[in-house]
């Protein structure tokens, strides 16, 4: 068996490397490529990892591209990755769990140009969807080769001598064998919504995110992570007014990395709202306000950063 | 690495097979341990197997008891698995998810006497407790390996500068990021019942099995494939009028292999009821009655009995 190696971006949600763990290949062997300001791929990056891989004996089998990063919502170049996936036969998964609900929208869709050409492809509509926790699908055009990898053929559960078509005994192609059928849920919402709902419902959260970012952009007390926000993730720093003039040194990053867990320990504490916060690499901890709920107005976004600002006017 | 082997009876859950694949150990690296004509692992095979492992240079790890198999309701013989475990210092796991259900009865949980040794348990709620689907249970009595083995610490999910206690952020030990807390409807069934209500509705399930299985052994016209069920699962076959003075040769297997299927199918057009048949290595087709619904009573047992002998009476 030789070294498998897959490549995936420092931005990439854990479970990739927790997927290397338990199946083998090991956490090692899950290469990171560094991502762009914005927490996009680096192509050349990726392919000097590739070649660097097979200098080294190893074996690449995958890259696994994010459509919608954890912290950022950045899009990895979907398109070129394939490009490279080809050259280097490798096979290309795209990670798309959080902004694959953006394919609803024929506006917004095109963040994921180039997905069409994956071979294997994670999307949950419970996220950018909205669907009920949980409801995560694993989407391949590779026809029969769950069946080839996952079957058991238990002769007590896949009886072949039944009177009726088998092919829809589908639950020996899965990893579980108990298991509630998750995607029902989505199947009913998306037949009572249509694809017209979930475009609004998309369509609605894209555009209060846009919104929120404006308003903040325009205010001095505020400052965006990246400054054009791909998906609805919005990630930005309140500086409380005793940082605003401040030169930007280590003491000034460092009481800022203490703001945003302070504020939110006042949210809860108030129980007014619950907005998540994390640090990045070099970036101390910041919001991430990430919008989901299409019943969300403009005034509400108003009223998030207007708490936020009274939250932190003392320190 | 050593080539790790763990052992598991003939008779167990094939999801044991599968966790070999999916985590690299390779299928092979299951060895499969004989059965007694209850369905139990037999001791002398377990321990020669153990020992050829060793003296093929595989690093045997663990062996994989089942308290309740899938087809027979069989139960190892935990305190001597757990005796051969200590000798060989093996890792302890016991598959209750079927029949860990019994430990809530004072009378049946002796079934699973020496459990208390073992290193890790499953113990699926949804099961014999009839819990609704999914809840399944991982414990294990080793504090905080959990979070050894399965914490990646991502910053974005699992911050350490909370202003309270994140002990109980348990979020990292699971395998699965995003999930439901499927064990949170057991934990309120248990409020609600009480541990009485819980043994009330398994020693009535264990009650009627025991009550269906001495109705078929009084009959000529059914066959018991395990005299003693131990669990709720009561295997057995229906003989057709057509075989019931045949010899017992090659051709009355293979015709009483097409019985179960075809009264099956019957069962299903009719929609009167839905019971399982599956064959177990040389034993042909057999049905299989898995009692976990505690509101059936003995005319529902009459009513099954009655009804697979009428759909049968012209086979």
């Amino acid at each position: 068996m030789p070294r498998l190696v897959l490549f995936t971006s420092e931005d990439a949600h854990y479970s990739i490397q927790k997927l290397a763990s338990f199946m083998g290949i090991g956490a090692n062997n899950v290469y990171s490529i560094r991502t762009d300001a914005c927490g996009k791929m680096q192509m050349d990056h990726l392919e000097s990892e590739i070649l660097r891989a097979k200098c080294e004996g190893g074996h690449p089998f995958m890259v696994s591209a994010t459509a919608g990063t954890t912290v950022l919502g950045a899009f990895d170049p979907l398109t070129q990755i394939a490009d490279l996936c080809e050259k280097y036969q490798l096979w290309f998964h795209v990670d798309a769990a959080w902004g694959g609900g953006a394919l609803v929208s024929p506006k917004y869709r095109t963040l994921l140009a180039g997905i069409e050409r994956a071979d294997s492809v994670t999307w949950n509509p419970h996220k950018l969807l909205a669907a009920p926790q949980q409801c995560s699908t694993f989407l391949t055009r590779h026809t029969n080769l769950l069946k080839q990898c996952h079957s058991c053929n238990a002769s007590y559960l896949f009886q072949k001598d039944k009177f009726y078509d088998t092919k829809y005994d589908t639950g020996d192609k899965h990893i579980q064998c108990g298991r509630r059928a998750d995607v029902f849920k989505f199947w009913l919402m998306w037949k009572a919504k249509g694809t017209m709902g979930l475009q609004k419902h998309t369509e609605k959260v894209f555009e209060m995110a846009e919104y929120f970012t404006e308003q903040i952009r325009q205010r001095s007390d505020f400052e965006m992570v990246v400054n054009e926000p791909e998906c609805t993730n919005v990630c930005f720093w309140y500086l409380p007014p005793s940082l605003r003039d401040c030169p930007r040194d280590e003491v000034f990053w460092a009481k800022l990395h203490k703001v945003a867990p302070k504020i939110k320990e006042r949210m809860m504490k108030d129980g007014s709202m619950m907005i998540t916060y994390q640090p990045l690499r070099q970036k101390p901890n910041f919001f991430r306000l990430v919008l989901q709920n299409s019943s969300l107005e403009k005034s509400d976004m108003l009223h998030i950063i207007n708490k936020i600002a009274q939250l932190g006017e003392d320190l």
